[in-house]
Formats: C-alpha cells, structure tokens, sequence
C-alpha cells in the first residue's frame, strides 16, 4: 500500500510522460556490499533498459526486483542496473537496444516491438486467448518458450516470461459502450492484436508507451485508454482527467511481460551464472501475478468509492462481436509467413485443450463457489 | 508425454504403495561435476525427504527440479538428495523428520501434518477458498507467508510455497452423487479439510499416502479417492480398479505444495545461498501449476475416450450444501486457538477482495470468451 500512497501524494499532475517514480528504489548496492569477496574482474555489470517509467508500481519495481535478486544470488557476480523509460533510450527501443547490446538486458511486452514480426504478439498475450495460468502452462510446458527462444534468437536475444498481469481492465471510455458502434470514431491506446480488432470495429487504436497516456488523455489526444488494471490504473490517476466509464477486459486476459537478455552477454556467462538469470525470471513472472491478484481490488474499491468511477460491463453481444473479430485477426496473422504458422500451431492446439480443461476446473470452480 | 508412456508401460500393477517412479532422474551428478572448483568443505550435503513416491510425476518429478535447481544456481555449494517416501521415512513422518534435522528440506503440504495444528491448513488449500493463482497473491502478497513462517519457526522449520496443483478433481467414486445422502457412508480418501467437511456430511474420510491408495481401492479399503487430477490421477491407474464416476472438485481448489527447511541447516548459509533457495522454490511454485495446466486435459480425453470413465458433475444443490458445511468447519476452526485466529483473519480479509476482482476479471473473462 505503501507505494500507492505514494503515489497519491505526488499527486496526478505530477505523473506526466517519463515521470520517475522513487519509491522502491533498489537495494542492489546493499546485496553488493556484503559480498565483498568478489574480485572485480569477475563481475558482469549489465544494464536493464524498461519500457516503464523508473519504479512504477509492479512494472517498473518488478524490474527492479529482478534486478535485485540476480545481484543476491550471483554474489554481486552479476550486478544489474534498472533505467526507466527515456533514462537511457526511449520505451520502444529497448528491443533494439538490447539486440545490439547498448544494454545488456530489457524488460517490456513482446507486442511493443510488433514491427519486428506481428506474429510475437502471441507471446504476450491475444484476445480472448489465454489467462495468465495458461500462458504460462503454454510457455512453460507447452512448447511456447522453445518457438520464443528460436525467434529471437534471430535477433541476437534470449527472452523469457518474466511478469504477467492477470486478466487487464477493458478501459477507461467518456462514453457508455451499449453496442459495437459506440466505439466507431473512438480514439483509444489500445496496443497489440486488441488494436488491430478495436481498429476493425470502427475505433482508431493508437500504441503509446505508459507514461505518455496521462497527458494525452488530458490534452484531448485520446477519448479512452486501456492500461493494466485498477492498481496501475489508480497510480496514473486516469479518473482525475475527465467523467469516465471503467469495464472490464477481453483484448489482453494474461499479458505476459518479458525480460530480454543479449545473447552474446549471455554466453559469457559461467552455467551456475545463467541459471540463476533463467530462475530469476521465472520467480518475478510469478511475483508480479501474485503483486497485482493481491492489490488490484483495493484499488478497484477506491476508484469506484472515493472517485465515483462508473464501472459497467460490456453488453454480452458486444463481446460476441469482439470475439468474432478477435477470431479473424488471428486467423489472419496465422498465415503471413512460416514464423506466425509455427506460432499459432502450438497456441492453437494447446489453447483448445487448456480452455476444455479450465471450463470444468477453474470457471467451475469460481462458478460453484459463487452459487446463490 | 514421455512420462506417461513410461508409467503405462510399468502397467498398473506395479503401482502400489512406496511404488518407485524411475523415469526423469536428478540431473545434479552432472551439474555437480561441472563445478568441480567447488571445496569440498564449502558444500552442503542435503537430504530431501517427501511425501511422494520417488519420481512421481509431477509432484516427484517436481522435488527433483527444486533440488536440481538448488544445486545448479549454487555451483554445487548445496547438493540436494531428494528420497521419495519411506526411502528414508514415512510420508507423513516428513514434517517432524525436518524439524529434529534428519532431513534438512522437505516437500509435501501443509494438511498432512494437521495433528500439529489444524490451523495450518490453510496453508495448503480450504474447500471453496482460494484458487492457485489467488493462493499465491495472499502467501506473497497478502502476508500469508510472513504468518506461517512465524507459525513453523515453533518447529525449527522455515516453509516456502512450492508447487501447486490448480483446481483439483473432486475424486473418483463407486457410485454417481445425485444427491448429498449419496455421500453418506461411503469411505473416502479425502485430507485436509475437505476431509472433515466430507464427514459432516455422512461420510468417512481417511488420509492416506498418495502411495497407498491404488492398493487400498483394489481391496475395497476405499469406496472413493480423490487424488491431484486427470495427469495423476491416470499415471496412478484408478481407472482399472473398477467402473468409476469422475467429478470435478470442491475441496481443493489451488493446493499449495510446501518446501520445508531445517532452520538450523538455513541459518548456516551465506545469503546468496539462502537467496537461491528461496528463490529456487518460487520457481518451482510456478512451474508444478504450469505443468499440471499444460498436461491435464489431454490426460482426462485418455481417461473419458480411451478408458471410459463417466465424467459427470455435482449438482448444484449438493455444491450448495457442501458449500454451507466447509463455511461451518472453516469458522469452527478459525477460533479454536490465537493461531488460527491470527490465520483467518488474513485469509479471510484477502479472500474477500480478491473474490470480488476476480468476479470481474478472470471469471468474466472466462465467462466471455465461452459465449455462445
């Protein structure tokens, strides 16, 4: 809670685009100090660009907290230094920057960098797709990982899953959405293949880094935006801009977040070295779940008591249609060329199988437990 | 797959109790040997004991990952030896076999040692509670874990979430369940606090070793066992001991597998150590839910189309009244002592919150996408 407080007394205005969040700073020079035995020379010193403002909640501290605990587990063998978004390149060149090796690690979304491919948009998360607990089962288990790592190795990277939200909030509107036409005309950041599907039912879908939908919404650039959920959502402060309706997610129901490493920065290190980078992705791809299913109803309350937010659902035939249209953008992206092919198999296959088990286990159970 | 197939071969009346799961041997030897600049002296040589037999998949399986893991980020500093149950000792001798230093780590969960303090079980799973992902918000998040680190640190033990096994099957029984006086007589493997909610309601619940329970419906010791779900459930064979009805599951909702650990063998070493440790069974909380998310539905098609076992579902009523029995035992227990008041109250606080996010998020969600 604390750092929503935090949050809070900054105050909205000042949480414009590249705003530096200073809560949670890193503890990796303590980590560091206490393994005084480790010689000099031996030490990787990487560089962790994100594409979130410095120490935003969850996002930006996730990272951190990735940082932190490769620097604690190598010894200070590794020392990892987190930059927020504009502190050392711009959100959406992290990709690059990593690839070429200006940093020797990033932490960001596959759908950021869809001008590389379209198709590793799978790998964070599609409409009406996977939860967080089935992309992870597909990544980890189903084969997902593997055809990630094959892909980007083609751009001198490693990835790995390394943050998932949950199920994301649809967005903030300054109208009610009662049928697919209200949302014709609607200028809305809205990224990924959740773009492209709001882009086909009429809205114009535009991609902005975080920190820069504050202001947007506020000059007027913007008539609606998604984000996270209701904790980020709370911290950006999107309820002090205008009246607005807040509902309740389809476009990204488990988005995968991921750590990006240089491969050649990689392969120098020693095998205790680089499993300690692969677990440590793997704890803060669950941590950060586990941050946002613990703190996102507070916030949620907050919103809807204190800022009289007004939370509506979409109407069911809304969601049909949005579904429908989900199901031909991914059809589409399917075919465009072998990489999305071998993408969308694997998804494919294991999505059908997951969502069959899932209708008796998980939805069953959240039914059953809520039986009037 | 491969695991499976090897189980089928071993066929399944070499499944009985103690039963010794060969397939997916600890790779440490090798990671040992490629660390050899490690001094003898500097390395601690840990037991691991479980309430599982050895190799079993997924749970097993999913020991020999965590110790795998352990000694791999260490270089070889802490070598774990995982035993499966009565290698050394008895599955339900685990708990104390770790606190007096017989065995410094341990994996099982929290339910089976209940005779300590019943309150402990919240730690593994509560009927119509908390799902895995939910689980994992409140032990990491919601202050769950801080409280049961204070409660083992009574034994000597310091505990970590481990591995969860998801929404589990609601078990296997002689006879449909039309109707709660259905469930009246019939002697049921059922542990933790399923169990007692399953006596309330007529039955007889026993806990038994996962070990024992092929052999004990073969004998009609049993007339109904629930086990983990589909993967497991079809490596154990239940389905060839007679005609069985399959339902999903009530009583277990998202259990949380725990790693034990000796206080006096963490507290000897240095923090990077204890860091990977940590660290290690973080990982390996994730990755057993992403196994059984990824491998379950294929094994409940072989069970249903291959095996014909009758998949059917509780009534909504007898969901209703067993709903209404685990609120009783539940808050029966949530007084019985300061612990379990200590406990609850957190449990009870988070459970709340996250029930009502998640009505509006993974549940509409899964809700929508399944629209007709």
């Amino acid at each position: 809670m604390k750092r929503r407080d935090f949050v809070k007394k900054i105050g909205v205005g000042g949480l414009v685009a590249g705003a530096v969040f200073t809560a949670g700073c890193s503890k990796q020079d303590e980590a560091v100090s206490k393994n005084t035995a480790v010689k000099k020379e031996n030490v990787h010193k990487w560089k962790m660009v994100t594409t979130w403002p410095k120490n935003f909640p969850v996002l930006g501290t996730s990272a951190n907290n990735l940082a932190e605990v490769i620097t604690k587990m190598s010894g200070g063998r590794i020392q990892v230094k987190v930059y927020g978004s504009k502190e050392l390149v711009p959100a959406f060149e992290v990709f690059d920057a990593v690839s070429r090796g200006t940093a020797e690690m990033g932490h960001g979304s596959a759908y950021y960098w869809k001008g590389k491919n379209e198709a590793i948009q799978f790998f964070s998360t599609v409409p009406f797709g996977l939860t967080a607990q089935e992309m992870n089962g597909w990544l980890y288990h189903g084969g997902g990982l593997k055809i990630w790592e094959e892909v980007y190795a083609q751009y001198n990277l490693v990835p790995a899953p390394a943050g998932n939200t949950g199920v994301q909030m649809g967005g903030w509107f300054n109208k009610e959405i009662n049928s697919l036409d209200d949302l014709k005309g609607l200028k809305m950041r809205i990224p990924g293949l959740g773009g492209e599907v709001f882009k086909r039912a009429g809205g114009t879908p535009v991609n902005l880094p975080g920190g820069e939908l504050y202001t947007a919404l506020q000059t007027g650039a913007l008539d609606a935006t998604e984000w996270v959920g209701p904790y980020n959502d709370l911290a950006f402060g999107f309820h002090k801009v205008a009246k607005y309706y807040y509902y309740p997610g389809w476009h990204e129901p488990g988005t995968t977040l991921e750590a990006i490493i240089n491969k050649d920065a990689f392969e120098l290190l020693s095998d205790d070295l680089k499993e300690i980078v692969r677990t440590a992705c793997k704890m803060v791809n669950q941590d950060m779940l586990s941050e946002y299913t613990a703190r996102n109803n507070a916030a949620l309350v907050t919103l809807v008591n204190e800022h009289k937010v007004q939370l509506r659902v979409f109407p069911d035939d809304v969601l049909r249609k949005l579904r429908n249209i989900s199901d031909e953008v991914v059809a589409e992206l399917a075919v465009k060329d072998a990489t999305a092919k071998r993408i969308y198999s694997s998804f494919k296959i294991y999505r059908e199988q997951v969502n069959a088990w899932h209708e008796i286990s998980e939805k069953a159970f959240m039914r059953a437990r809520a039986l009037k």
